[in-house]
């Protein structure tokens, strides 16, 4: 069945129902592109000092992160070797070693065994280590990958973005809030939402204050000739000054014409341009990196399957995407500071949360009634705007391919 | 599977189990029995000015039932034609025209799409209206149905249910109370428990106050035959007045001998004989239509697959079944008075809910109990009373001939 | 693919993943387990007077267990030969006869139908009584089986724990407590973690105190050969005391050698040696059956596939573990002591659950972390401890063996 739906896909299109209802196609989801591709997991300010771990769920694999003692980040299955124990239950903390709770066998913070009691003298503890999984820090976002032979040109696709992350720093900022919130709804129909904003102006009030809705798509037309020619001045404005700072801005568009698909682009920001916040000004007042001036828009980042995130002077935000079900999804939003920013002197959590929890609702509310609607026998794939959804259609385009090669390779 | 259970199913028995706990006969159920037949989805009152609509789910399916501006009922797929997103997200509402949340597609009352940004020239709004829904009023009761060609015989059912209804004016009324409640069993053993009244005399002391026990079928002998004179008397002499008055009351009994299956019969209530309540008298001081006699008796309407009514002198119950798994259905109650009466002045909804909001609880009781059973290794199909289960047994050979005649003709 | 993962299971490791995950292996575990063995169903002392009654719940199958009028215990499928309906709702009551709340329906303690109205001339009672079900009461502790034809070797099994277990009287004991939790895992890993004590010292602060770690299966070596000689001078001088009294004490180990497979073994307790309490000493006062010594240690009986018990002077906890689904397991723990013992004067609640509700707490998690452990994609099967582990593999070889005859039979 997946490989006719795959095949007739018609683009420019929603896809068809079973791609958000049926549990055999998450099955193949989860197998084609979260257990092949470069998954983001998590920023590293989670982990700031040796010892400390996450754990970040992809279907039933649990996947340990931890700082080595090296400051090296690592990345192992959080299953132990004897009888198959999850060994760290939390989602973050901090430990020596590694020690399962049921027998207590260690593990160093390389995954080497190094204890395990009762077990007589046959048994060879150099073949028990945990087992590993790929990893790899871009400028402070850390991607895993699950596959044996991760996709290759990550390296090239992570050349092109470093040097618009950069400047910001993340390696050198703390985590200031992190909320994970469950959506209803297949993790395709939150991405597909994530890259538009066709239904930000009727949708969400806070996060409009800041972003231009011309910046993401419009047909053009006598009735917003105004307000497109003002955005563009505002670009053309704002791009002259950013690379003359040295802070690159131009879109890099490799949504779906590569495995590691990705985008990224500065963009101004409306108002008091500075951030996205309810008034548009910093929400920080300690700078990221080594940023003297506020007024550095959006730098936008986008990869395949799973993330989002949003650099600006003061504060990044970061969005992961994690499949739960065919219908239920797990969105964790985290935003990040500089590392000697003082709470309640240089910010305020509510402050910085505010757009981005009254967005992610919105979006939650949006996504559960495009779940329910695609339900409906009377559903059939209704068209994407040519000017308004064409990320939208990226994301589908690169999804479909990928499962094709996926679905082809595994034959 | 399905097909060797209907060819085998023996008749006067309960049915076998897999048709109350398997999925995939749900599943069949819902294809062969809900989408292909005239289901009750509410009441004319519901939706009294032009601009209120309920939605009514039906499997994935969501039907948005809306009265237009020349006060005609009308039926759509509650599925916006561009990315499939739910429209009316509520049970019940008003609006002025139907304006999808997510990018503001916008149809008018006729379903017709009259507004749709940024999707280009060469877009042709025409092609993307609402898809309908077929619906029909019988006199106040809203009946739906999914099916491209809907069940031919149902205008005719209705023509001769019409002369019972229609002097109680449903679409006169006002709904003074609806109240859902979920049964934990299948659909059809809802439908079993209501098609006798054998259980009634140990499970429901306050509905068996105003139901004559015998009105549904006995055994006779010795021990009954007062009670049986008594009723025979009441039923004689009720029927003589009514019908001096111009209301039918004998039974149509066509619940198993068409594709659109009913019944209907007006029976004498016992004690004041006035009106189901917890002391035979009316719960509205208002009449319905333009009764002045308050000793109407109940009217009883039954329809196949899934509802059940009561018409007095002074209100209206109707219960509409709503299959939502193999073990899992929504049940729900409205009560409708006439649109002058007052609460509070003319009624109260405590007294008027009193004994079905009962009965419904005992009837949720009992048929859970039967879905855990049936699901034991030990049943098997067991034998119905040839007096007291006739209508159960014309209940489960009207399913299995349907479902007969759609898994045939879907071969 | 159940077969070829019998076919293949590698001895002295712990099972694939599918034994855990899957919910058609938990049917056919269901099928050739939990309806073709004798499980253990319950205490006598939960039905001590004429007309009192359990349900016990074994997949779908509801089993009434009921004292009759001469007092013999009896087992019924408690499903009504009529519509199907579950006759007792509760988990234990008293009745006079099985009443079917449906319709009345009623059946005497022997099972026997003894009433139904309005079936007709031509209905025969005779051939509507209670499907039974087979039982045994072996000195208290209650097997049902499910099957047809019963393993005939459980009376065997049942001959030679006899003596171990009737001094204790548990026939004689009243319930004091039970309590009911829920583990989110597969029955068997409940069973797995229950054959061994490796994870006793680091999980198990409370039941420590009483229970030798030693008892269990180690390693010796040099670390610990102090604490090994002085808990086999303790086994030594208790087992000689204890033959003298007429107790038997000797480990009987037949888990993996016979169909109904069981293990019995006498052996000391630590401290104070009495009872497995937070001061190991006894909990009630009243002594079981005709002791006066309380230093009786602590009889471990485990019988294949569901149960395990402790019996000591003062009192018996009895363990049974009922399948829900591939990932859900209730544990019921039962405690009894001296019928004639007074609540608040020979013993408390608390003080006599103490030991057992915070281990069953502590296994609780473990089993949970290994059940969402061994979903992982890198989960393999790990080595068992030859010396820790021993009574683990019986169970895994056991249930194998079993599985392998229940599918080769079924084919």
């Amino acid at each position: 069945m997946l490989s006719a739906l795959l095949a007739r896909r018609r683009p420019g299109y929603s896809l068809e129902a079973p791609f958000y209802l049926s549990e055999d196609i998450f099955e193949a989801d989860m197998e084609h592109i979260f257990r092949r591709h470069w998954i983001f997991a998590g920023v590293a300010p989670q982990v700031p000092e040796p010892g400390d771990y996450i754990t970040v769920e992809v279907g039933a694999d649990s996947v340990l992160i931890v700082r080595d003692d090296d400051m090296n980040l690592r990345a192992f299955h959080n299953v132990c070797r004897h009888r198959g124990s999850r060994l760290c239950q939390d989602h973050q903390g901090s430990l020596g070693n590694i020690v399962c709770p049921y027998h207590q066998w260690t593990y160093d913070l390389e995954g080497k065994l190094i204890h395990a009691d009762h077990m007589g003298e046959a048994f060879l503890r150099e073949q028990h280590g945990l087992k590993k999984v790929h990893l790899r820090n871009l400028e402070g976002l850390i991607f895993i990958c699950l596959a044996d032979e991760p996709p290759a040109d990550f390296e090239e696709a992570a050349a092109r973005m470093r040097p618009y992350l950069a400047p910001h720093r993340l390696d050198d900022c703390k985590v200031a809030a992190q909320i994970d919130i469950i959506e209803e709804g297949n993790w395709k129909l939150t991405l597909e939402n994530n890259r538009e904003c066709y239904h930000c102006m009727s949708n969400h009030p806070e996060l409009t204050i800041s972003i231009y809705e011309q910046g993401f798509g419009y047909q053009p037309g006598p009735q917003n000739a105004e307000g497109l020619a003002q955005f563009e001045h505002a670009v053309n404005e704002s791009r002259a000054r950013w690379e003359a700072m040295g802070l690159p801005s131009a879109r890099i568009e490799e949504l779906d014409t590569r495995v590691s698909g990705f985008r990224v682009q500065r963009l101004p920001l409306d108002r008091a341009g500075q951030s996205q916040t309810l008034n548009a000004e910093v929400a920080c007042k300690k700078l990221l990196g080594n940023f003297e001036d506020k007024a550095l828009g959006g730098l936008s980042v986008w990869t395949q399957p799973n993330s989002w995130h949003h650099f600006m002077s003061d504060h990044v935000v970061s969005f992961s995407t994690i499949p739960l079900s065919a219908g239920r999804t797990l969105v964790r939003t985290t935003w990040c500071v500089h590392r000697d920013a003082v709470e309640g002197v240089d910010y305020t959590v509510d402050n910085l949360t505010a757009v981005w929890n009254a967005t992610n609702a919105q979006d939650r509310r949006l996504v559960e009634a495009a779940q329910s609607g695609v339900a409906s026998s009377a559903y059939e794939p209704g068209p994407y705007s040519p000017y308004a959804e064409a990320l939208v259609e990226a994301f589908c385009s690169w999804y479909v391919d990928r499962m094709r090669a996926g679905t082809t390779a595994a034959r």
